[in-house]
């Protein structure tokens, strides 16, 4: 099957962990909105009255007759038919669960620049940024880094699972890629204590379709318009 | 089964969503943390270095041997087991996706209070919440308002799906619930333009078990301290 991915074109975003799932195993699929005139299918499917499922926002994914959005449910789905996930139900939810305290991660990390309104511009909320960009280096990305640290060094091999790579392990790996770009200052104290979660950062880095990926030209270099932001007033 | 739900005892918070779920489907649950030296119980499991899944915040549920944490992950649980939701793969994935919807939605709601850091008291962040909430009332409750509102539109029944409530349904109930508490102003002004969300609300309202939940002891009144706070500089 070849699967559609419906995204904005200029950044990684929160497309970029379908992205990487669907490169890791190698998936026939297509990045519609970069396309030609594939913007405007993006936007009209969105909003054509049609489809049953509509989706909220971007990404989503259309698979056969299925059209599902939120990225950690076509997470779910391609964990399940891509064999990114384990088949347990225990080890499914587990994977989920894992996904979804990424996904909380990812919102703080977009609100250090964007801590009054989506539809605002960063320079429209800078010293709203500012205080919160403190509270999220102070307390919330080492909440964080932390948890996942300590669930690295129980776990029987370098990624959260064990010896496997999930999505989760995927999605952990863009965090960290992202955090550096965006809060460099910030994740070299961090990395000094959290050597498990630098060591899975290499091991997917490594893994052989990423590292085709990352050098291919469909991986969108970061960017100030996308979630991870570069400004240093933030990164304190 | 007993199930075991480990969520803070003075608010319904993200913990209720579970408990309506629980609650709908009559299901034999124990809320711990509401219990003598349950709180305690709650905090040890969550630093326990032992647990192989440990949950980064509560709620979370005990359900036999699996501890499950993040409310739509625990739902999509609980949707399974306890007929909640449908049973078809397009079905879960559309249920779980409109949950992930309302999560987003409710991460929202209290970043209205809350757009600086959680760590701080509303007091500490009263001017930044004062615009949050500005652009929380003209742009994001109703572009999330108008979503729900088309979706049940087009259902061939007053609920989300058309005639079987899902946990999705109770969730988006809960929400309705929590905005007239904590908006009653732009809550009245949603509910001239979105029917449907209201007439949903009130047939959940009317289910027997929830009808009961809601008039039990079980049900914790609104506060300041959960998730929906009624401020009234910020409801405009």
């Amino acid at each position: 099957m070849r699967y559609e991915l419906y995204y904005w074109p200029q950044i990684q975003g929160r497309g970029e962990f379908v992205r990487l799932a669907l490169e890791e195993a190698g998936a026939d699929y297509v990045d519609v909105a970069r396309m030609s005139g594939g913007e405007d299918r993006m936007m009209a499917l969105m909003q054509a009255p049609g489809p049953k499922t509509p989706p909220f926002a971007p990404p989503f994914l259309k698979a056969g007759k299925l059209l599902i959005a939120q990225t950690a449910n076509i997470l779910l789905y391609l964990g399940d038919h891509l064999a990114l996930a384990p088949k347990s139900e225990a080890g499914r939810l587990w994977v989920h669960q894992l996904q979804l305290t990424i996904a909380d991660l990812v919102v703080e990390v977009h609100d250090t620049h964007h801590p009054i309104g989506s539809g605002l511009y960063y320079e429209e909320q800078k010293p709203e940024s500012a205080r919160r960009a403190e509270d999220f280096r102070a307390h919330r990305a080492p909440k964080f880094f932390q948890y996942f640290e300590r669930i690295l060094a129980h776990s029987d091999g370098p990624y959260l699972t064990g010896r496997r790579a999930t999505y989760a392990d995927l999605s952990l790996f863009q965090v960290v890629e992202g955090m550096r770009y965006a809060f460099p200052i910030l994740s070299k104290r961090l990395a000094k204590k959290h050597p498990h979660i630098v060591e899975l950062h290499r091991k997917v880095a490594m893994r052989s379709r990423i590292a085709a990926y990352l050098k291919s030209e469909r991986r969108i270099a970061f960017n100030q318009m996308g979630i991870f932001r570069c400004y240093e007033d933030l990164d304190g």
